[in-house]
């Protein structure tokens, strides 16, 4: 063996830098990987060992997520790759320009690859040489020494990709992959981490709003986790207007916006849009996971070397469209501008760049400071893409949402008549919402200017190749928001019971993660007790209160979700805080207190930081009872009904 | 000169095996690349100099798309790339899991960085060493010599990503991207290459169908180019249910399927949905386009090394699933199975592999054999996924499409009343179909067996994050499925009015791209005559007729798409046809006859080979007049009213 790192010595200057004591630990250490020492996977890096390596580990049955990146620059490779039924995302670009790959692949044997592959690369390296001898000596019954990289800082970290190898087992390669065992094995592991969901069946009355009755027609249950967080979807002035248009346009739009799905209807709501939120234009999509997913995968993708700057808790439409453009990612602490400055600053002032964030974050009820990230945005060059989904009919006088809440507020003033400039508002270049929540319908749009939403429009395939909304949809949303462009009655009546609700759990000391906004997460802390609360709560309390759990919010924070709108009476929500008292009792869940016991989770049990509303006492005019239960028959001041 | 290259023979064995010659002549021939000769270009795919040499590359201002590939492979690489200004799509992945790399863009210098990484490349490797001394003696006058692995025969094929190299412009790198800039460039692009979409205002009526009135609501003109296939948008039935289901349970579903979004009407239409094509699940989709998205990317994307054999004609959906899968991608010619079984042949049996088709290919009307392509994906193992989006609702007696329209034509028996086992329909693993087209609706759907479903389910980030459709648009869909499996009048009627459509037309001369299916495109063959011919019908014989153009279709295959409804009465057609007859004259487009003159284009003028259309005269009840006009009064037979 000393020979065998002295012939390699004299090639590899790693092994000629280390002793051999340091090898033979390396070499006798288990890297974790079936068969591997920590010296061989280590020398998976190793600029001209690497791949031969890899290809031995493959042999063995194993695969790394890393090899599909070496992969790619070598048809001989890959084709063994696929010869042996592995094939890497990676490979598609060049499979279709590499007829070399497919050739291989269909007339060589692997066995004969794998020769090939060695001994051509054998014959031109000296460095081969070593290896192949280590490869006989290790056939032999001496360990095998594959001198690799060992000064790169990178192998020695957990970082590294290898060490996540996982194995594939070589048996089924010759039997058709079976598809059937791949569905059962990926629904076992959700069942496994509580992560399946079961639908539960809810069908909201619009006459009785907020209940719903279940599969049962004539069970009623009260529902505190819909989104539809004004009721607008059961508001005369929508259902009117869906009556209106359905009959005189029909169901459906017929066709993409080119062809045969451009419409009266679907523009006047654009300009409805581009109104409320002070835009040039407007375009609406299927879904707001669509205009999130099509615009941000589109401007990653179209702008060069563009760079998208992230929070981290975005909602999983703007992941996937970010994901989707294969533009650079860049995930910055939630809420965190320290860190999404210090990452700005490694981007050169060239680069075009997008800062992607939402104003209320729907899990957690937390708002995003949004001047100050737009102080960021322009101090750097980067586009501002925010999402304001949970916000839209529900900040600001009008509901245009919390960068116009923000701007209302700055502004001390009780009117909000056009966004100044420099405003929150008229800074954020990029805004995406949503006709499906606060405005009761369905459908998602992005405004801008003029020329993005046009660009958007004429490259997004997401936009360009999918039917248009039906006209009575359209309609539908337009009525919603331009009745709530003239009246913050019900934001207002909206706020005072989530308020009222907040006080009665803090009474009691259930656990709700502190925010500013109209969202209650009540922290449960654990998957199966989430769900179970959830299902107790239907059952024998009559109330809808839906569970989160992973992958929707981190293992541990799992949580119910309860959002209050201006239609929640004081005679249910009373119903409501008993019933959650009998179950954090019945499973016992953490209190407040509890949770502080123990350092505190998610916000709950850190301390009692005050945290103001988005709405202000001010704004909501009240002067007092911050604290205390709040009477939702206040007197309502002149601006509620604008 | 000569030392050097004795210096580098000392230690690169590919300098050792080439003459002097051979080098001075590689070392003067211009690469194509600004100030490269051959042999550096042929340098880049040296594993040990290549990275070097890119570096280089990129200080003079270039950057290969191939260059992404080496990235990911090394963090001081990424920095420095991030440093300059670029950034690789696949770097992605790495930011994510390397702190080193943001540490490193942060602190090190450009200037810096190449030093470092030289030096500490060139520390470790004694190639290096060539490498450095060759560079020094370039900066002094001498010709810089990169003796590159000039034997591997992918460098020396045109298939070499490295000679694809594009100039990126240093002098923007300073100051903020311009983003207006770029959204009109982008904008200028499409006016430039024609493919800019100008959306027609049309506001289809559903009292008058098929008219519709424009911008002005008192103008009228008859929509030609719907895929409101059937009329369903303003059946009664449909209709009805939409006004009873928007008063019962509102205009919107108020969340996701997790969250209070799943009810009664969509169990019920997903139930619908299953029984119609005799699967065992479906599920509801926002569109069919992200059932399409959603469902190809899920599963290319889970299923280990997965490869996705895509139709060339594919819908963007379909494209769109599979580039997001980052499965590898095979496409196969349009509906050639010699092809798409050359391509099985390359595929392991093991691996994982979906062929993704369509039945009806809504720009030109083909039809995919559905039996043969199940056949091979048998025979190979593969799983078959059928967009059946054109199709549901237009073929089979109870509309469920072409997949159990071709069980019934097989069975030479005019009633289906259920799939056969071996049947098409029974075979296709995975359907895809819409609501939004002969369903008159909008929304989308899958269907298969439970267990794929409920892993689409429990996967698709677009299927699980979005807000589900409204309940009224649930029932509307289901009363158009259900009215439409009772019945096939309407589908009679509609073949019963393309065939008189298309033998008007054959008479005129007038190009109709030959299908067997309900869609008749009209060829024009260029893009700016396409859209002033569409213009022409609109505005001076108040018919609207889309003009398809590139990237919709190839250039030089640009077309007018008509979709004859079982509406479309005798007299409007006449009138069609004699207006098409004029624009014809007035653009002086081609006629058959010409394509034929000039060898034909798109299948027209190629030869008078008959093409029967999928509903037989058998299945229509004709046994005569093939060719002539068909009287759309015609008895229909018994099984008509099912």
């Amino acid at each position: 063996m000393e020979a065998l790192v002295a012939q390699g010595a004299n090639v590899c200057p790693f092994l000629r830098n280390a002793t051999p004591t340091t090898l033979r630990i390396l070499a006798s250490r288990p890297s974790g990987v079936r068969g591997f020492s920590v010296l061989q996977r280590e020398g998976l890096r190793c600029p001209v060992l690497g791949r031969s390596i890899k290809l031995q580990m493959i042999h063995r049955g194993y695969i790394a997520p890393c090899m599909t990146v070496k992969m790619r620059s070598s048809p001989q490779f890959n084709a063994a790759m696929i010869q042996r039924g592995y094939v890497a995302p990676c490979m598609n670009a060049k499979m279709r320009y590499s007829p070399h790959i497919n050739a291989a692949a269909t007339s060589l044997e692997s066995v004969h690859l794998k020769a090939k592959i060695d001994s051509s690369r054998g014959g031109v390296c000296p460095h081969m040489v070593a290896v192949q001898n280590a490869g006989r000596a290790a056939r032999r019954g001496s360990p095998t020494l594959f001198p690799g990289s060992i000064s790169c800082p990178i192998n020695q970290s957990a970082q590294c990709p290898v060490n996540r190898l996982t194995p594939i087992n070589h048996s089924t390669q010759s039997s058709p992959f079976d598809y059937d065992g791949f569905y059962q094995s990926e629904l076992d592991k959700k069942h496994l981490d509580k992560s399946y969901r079961y639908f539960n069946n809810i069908n909201r009355l619009a006459k009785e709003f907020p209940r719903a009755h279940t599969r049962d027609p004539l069970e009623r249950v009260d529902v505190w986790s819909a989104n539809d967080y004004l009721g607008m979807s059961r508001h005369p002035k929508v259902i009117e207007a869906i009556h209106a248009t359905v009959d005189k346009y029909g169901a459906g739009s017929g066709g993409t916006r080119n062809i045969s799905g451009n419409f009266q209807l679907v523009e006047l709501l654009e300009a409805s849009i581009a109104r409320l939120h002070q835009k040039e234009a407007a375009l609406v999509f299927s879904s707001c996971y669509v205009a999130n997913d099509a615009t941000l995968s589109t401007l990653g993708a179209k702008m060069p070397g563009c760079v998208i700057l992230s929070d981290q808790l975005n909602h999983a439409s703007m992941i996937q469209g970010i994901r989707h453009s294969g533009a650079v990612k860049m995930v910055f602490r939630h809420n965190d501008l320290c860190d999404l400055e210090a990452k700005l600053q490694t981007i050169p002032a060239g680069t075009p760049k997008i800062i992607a964030f939402e104003s209320v974050y729907s899990m957690c009820g937390s708002v995003s400071d949004i001047n100050a990230v737009c102080d960021l945005a322009e101090k750097y060059g980067a586009l501002t893409f925010l999402d304001e989904v949970h916000s839209v009919g529900l900040y600001n006088y009008d509901g245009a949402g919390v960068a116009a809440h923000l701007d209302t507020l700055s502004k001390h003033s009780r009117r909000r008549l056009e966004a100044p400039r420099g405003s929150a508002a008229a800074r954020i270049d990029i805004v995406s919402g949503t006709l499906g929540k606060a405005y009761g319908n369905v459908g998602g749009y992005i405004c801008g200017s003029a020329r993005l939403v046009d660009c958007v429009r004429s490259l997004a395939p997401g936009f360009i190749f999918t039917t248009s909304l039906p006209p009575h949809v359209m309609a539908g949303a337009r009525a919603a928001i331009e009745h709530q462009r003239t009246t913050a009655h019900d934001r207002i009546r909206q706020q005072l019971n989530v308020r009222r609700l907040k006080s009665q759990l803090a009474r009691l000391d259930i656990p709700v993660v502190p925010n500013p906004s109209h969202i209650l997460p009540l922290l449960v802390g654990d998957a199966a007790t989430a769900k179970a609360a959830s299902d107790d709560l239907l059952h024998s309390h009559a109330i809808y209160v839906q569970g989160i759990n992973y992958p929707t919010v981190p293992v541990g924070h799992e949580r119910l979700r309860i959002t209050p709108s201006p239609h929640h009476t004081p005679e249910i929500t009373d119903k409501l805080v008993h019933a959650l008292d009998l179950v954090w009792k019945k499973f016992n869940i953490r209190r407040s207190a509890d949770w502080a016991a123990i350092g505190g989770r998610a916000g709950v049990g850190h301390g009692s930081k005050e945290i103001v509303p988005l709405w202000t006492d001010d704004m909501l005019g009240i002067k007092t009872c911050k604290s205390d239960i709040i009477d939702t028959q206040l007197p309502l001041h002149s601006w509620v009904s604008l």
